[in-house]
């Protein structure tokens, strides 16, 4: 008899319907023996609802409020789903945050989660019951309720497993697994059977938005093996986990991640004096601008070019910060660039095989795809290129790669 | 500078706008210098659309998950009305049941108050802070959800008076106070600027539904000041308080209540038996249908006839129940009568003037109404006449007993 942990996204609870789908699944499992910690989002469109409620009073509303106001929408769904399981004979009880308590820090909308004092749930797991948490709220020292900020309620699920030791945490949500790639770009990206933690993470903030990556460095920091699985269909999903526990034929890349959200920034004509590169990103960083890949090259002339990625909502406002500082350091000119791709290599066996990134840049070049930049971690290459290559150059290395799925399928 | 506790019920806060308008009178009052404590309803709508969601999985639901869900609806206007108040300039801070915390028994969906720790609120009200908390519902000593049933939060805003030694509750709501009878029926129906508790609760149990009878009840106890008026429109309302506390010249009569909800049973030939009625309750109590008005008879055959009025949705039920019963006993017949209204005069004055229920059956007769049956109390006289001689009875007694409106305002 194990304990799971499994968390529903707001699209798993649109419903009435749906609910009555997530219980039928919940109730076999409890049937089968297992103990249930059940966490669950607001039922999707809800917490939208919410907001536009509060921005048709005030758009700056407090955020104290705003976490009073939004925690609602998981309450909803835990008393649902408990309804709906009481209806399938099944024994559940809700919880939300202050009731577990799941106690956080006083940061209203993106409060961390300090601790979680898991004896009254523990009491009503012995009674047989399937315990049904709010996901996304807790409460603080003082009694305030407080929200994780969106998509919390992977941390919530992954907190309560930790805090409970349970077994797995099963993330349960519109598709099936983590895939090698983007299925809608390459046709042949396979569902991963299990991936490391710190894959996940390189994978999840590249842009493959299966996972929360708070849920994942939470799992990883606790070793509380995570599986990402449909609650729509059957299936075992993809299994988050230590390095230790998969098996020896690893391959070398386990997948390719992207994204199409970032614009490029580039300083030319840096005059060579220390301290340069730091004014620069330290006006960036004054602005508020989040600052992604960054390179740093001397030209032949002995001045330095920086260039980096932002968001490409951010584009403008970090130009307009760019043309002041360089003024003042006596650069020679700022260019930006929003039709560029950010691409990355992802595996734990890049440590142990050299060639990986030789491999990759002739695949690239020999598809005529110029690298603009180009940055390197332990598990993960990431290039820079631009915008319209970028399909092509996932698909090339997918299959150079050896991510494609067998064409049969037995 | 007085402590009010203001209650703004469902309609008052039932779009983004009229919450808009009751945050610009309350921060009216909080300027003017009071401390205020707002108790809100959920937005009107809110309840029953909550109620559906649960219904469409359950119309069984446990009533711990039922009270979970409807006190999300407070939950979210605290939180608006909170938005709308900063907005304003007006420090105000939103409290769910849990957090002030307003204790409560286990009983889900029929909660009583047992307890309310005021500390907290009076720390916040210190500050200059608005309170605003969320009616209808509280928490027991385990921490679970409670709910005081439909129209609780009358009594939350009470309770809250009670325990803050408030100067006055007032409740706000689509009616600017309580009237000497129905407006719709007697187009001179005159606004009373004051009531006595008594004569509320008279008024409130025969179907002038202002405000909730517990809160009347509770508020009597213990001596708070009731005010009933329009959130809508100025006003002072009608003040419902102690008899002490009015002025000398006290009507007789201070107003007219009536229903249409109920219907007639009759019971005759019943066998001169101890206990024969007894018997007839007792079956019809074990049905859980509830019973208002009960007249019995011995007619000249020395055999007894017992009517009483049930609401008229459980006619059919006691019917049944009865024939049953009537058997049981010997008794010769059931008869039953839905096109029955019940009328009651109300006014503590009635206390120490005789006649007043002559004045009354002299008035009914010259307009050729049949009483069926008739009861009283210290306060209240109560007839049971044919449905369709409702209207004509009540305007008749309204003139008799002076209640109608001055036709010049001066």
């Amino acid at each position: 008899m194990s304990l799971l942990v499994q968390k529903f996204g707001g699209t798993s609870v649109a419903t009435a319907e749906r609910i009555e789908s997530v219980a039928d699944k919940i109730s076999g499992f409890h049937k089968r023996g297992d103990n249930i910690v059940v966490v669950v989002s607001a039922m999707s469109g809800e917490t939208n609802r919410l907001i536009k409620l509060a921005n048709r009073i005030d758009e700056t509303a407090s955020s104290r409020e705003m976490d009073a106001l939004l925690s609602t929408g998981e309450q909803v769904t835990v008393a649902l789903l408990c309804i709906a399981l009481h209806k399938r004979g099944c024994k559940a009880k809700s919880y939300i945050g202050s009731q577990v308590p799941i106690l956080t820090d006083n940061a209203y909308s993106k409060a961390r989660i300090l601790d979680i004092e898991p004896s009254r749930i523990q009491k009503d797991l012995a009674k047989g019951q399937v315990i049904v948490v709010a996901g996304f709220q807790g409460v603080d020292e003082q009694g305030n309720i407080t929200t994780l900020g969106r998509g919390g309620s992977d941390t919530t699920a992954v907190a309560l497993a930790v805090a409970l030791k349970a077994e797995e945490c099963q993330i349960y949500t519109d598709v099936d697994g983590v895939y090698t790639t983007d299925p809608r770009v390459v046709e042949n990206a396979r569902r991963l059977d299990s991936i490391t933690f710190e894959e996940m993470l390189e994978m999840a903030s590249q842009g493959s938005k299966v996972l929360q990556i708070r849920a994942v460095e939470f799992a990883g920091k606790y070793k509380i093996p995570l599986r990402v699985l449909s609650t729509f269909n059957e299936g075992s999903g993809t299994l988050i986990t230590l390095e230790d526990n998969l098996n020896m034929e690893k391959p070398i890349v386990s997948g390719i991640a992207f994204n199409r959200d970032e614009a490029k920034l580039t300083v030319r004509g840096i005059p060579d004096i220390p301290g340069s590169a730091a004014r620069i990103l330290g006006a960036v960083g004054r602005a508020n601008i989040e600052v992604d890949v960054i390179v740093q090259n001397v030209a032949q002339d002995k001045t330095a070019s920086l260039t980096f990625t932002v968001h490409r909502n951010e584009m403008k406002k970090a130009e307009d910060v760019l043309n002041k500082v360089a003024i003042e350091l006596g650069a020679t000119s700022v260019e930006s660039d929003e039709n560029i791709a950010k691409l990355a290599l992802v595996g734990v066996g890049m440590r142990s095989h050299a060639g990986v990134a030789a491999t990759m840049f002739d695949t690239l070049g020999k598809e005529n795809v110029n690298i603009q930049m180009i940055s390197t971690s332990e598990i993960k290459i990431t290039v820079v290129i631009a915008e319209n290559l970028l399909d092509l150059s996932v698909r090339s290395l997918h299959s150079i790669f050896g991510l494609d799925q067998d064409t049969v399928d037995l």
